[in-house]
């Protein structure tokens, strides 16, 4: 007799729980967009009761702010490393795994995609503050470092790579990298105009190293 | 008796017909998707036969992308201004018209949500010389007109503002305007960077007007 595979018993509560069922509205939002979720596709998924569900989230709109939330922070975690180029490098390394990844791509698209969800804009404008506080906080720091000029509205600058990093992937349907992160950042650090010639720190009059005299 | 609605006869051949068909192309995509369409409902929409469009468009996908490179093209038509930004600003300006508008937003939902019909895609691809070449001429002034550092990549400064722009209006969802689009310009081509005091020409050490002495 062949053996069954054996039949897991619901998880009732606990982290395990909350983390299971968002991940499933997760990838059920993903596949088929606000519009087709359901409490019974999420428990099914979860391989939780959906009692367990609706004790924790009582509308199928409380289930999908938590999960996106969860989904934004778990996006956005990364080691700060002290400067502003560096941070943004990181944060858009971040953004581009993010956005290339399966899960995430199919989320941006339902996110875009299925704009007119008034249920969904609902949700997306009131996780507006949580979305912004990793690059608000990046921000503050630059300019307690004194990296910012001073009339540049801080959030700009993160929204701008974010722009852009999308808009190269969704748009343009180009894969994108380290070499274009970089160019970014120094677009949006710099600017495009023509700088006036630094004190050249790159590439000094090199003094020839003593050669062994070889007349 | 009332007087029916006259029957308007199909057109068939010239201008006015393949604007038509395009619009409906355009029409029915921003409704319905790529997906969907079919040459019968064009026909439907645009009054003309079917027979009409297969004689200049073979394909579902030869039809879509004529009308996807007209709606690029008008869409990007705008005065050049003769300075960098100037013309950023009237590109943006066109752009947050353009995806402001309930077809446009459609249509970018659309391109951006249907992400996953290769078809699609290949049009995508197949049209980015079209769409990159208004903003390339512009850069490619700028440049001659010494406006561009020469480590720029040019199109990175148009991508970035078209970027930025849909990313404000379909995942931020906010609404923008000259005050925004002004602060993004400014910040693509001075960077975010605090910039070195400038000889001052706006503050300069004002001369105190000679006033008449009051001893």
């Amino acid at each position: 007799m062949k053996a069954r595979p054996a039949k897991k018993k619901p998880l009732t509560r606990g982290a395990p729980v909350v983390d299971g069922v968002l991940r499933a509205t997760i990838e059920a939002l993903a596949e088929g967009g606000y519009g087709a979720l359901t409490i019974d596709e999420v428990a099914s998924r979860a391989q939780v009761n959906k009692t367990t569900i609706y004790r924790r989230w009582p509308t199928k709109a409380d289930l999908v702010r938590a999960a996106l939330k969860l989904m934004a922070q778990s996006k956005l975690q990364f080691e700060e490393t002290g400067s502003l180029r560096g941070d943004l490098l990181a944060l858009g390394r971040r953004m581009i795994i993010a956005a290339s990844s399966p899960i995430g791509c199919s989320m941006i698209r339902m996110l875009v995609g299925d704009g007119e969800q008034p249920e969904l804009l609902e949700i997306m404008l009131s996780l507006r503050a949580d979305h912004e506080q990793v690059p608000r906080r990046l921000m503050e720091q630059a300019i307690a470092r004194g990296e910012l000029a001073a009339d540049i509205d801080p959030l700009m600058l993160p929204g701008t790579m974010i722009g852009t990093i999308h808009h190269m992937i969704f748009m343009r349907r180009e894969t994108i990298g380290e070499e274009f992160l970089e160019k970014l950042v120094d677009l949006l650090l710099q600017g495009a105009l023509p700088r006036a010639a630094p004190s050249k720190p790159k590439s000094p009059a090199r003094q020839p190293k003593a050669k062994p005299k070889t007349k």
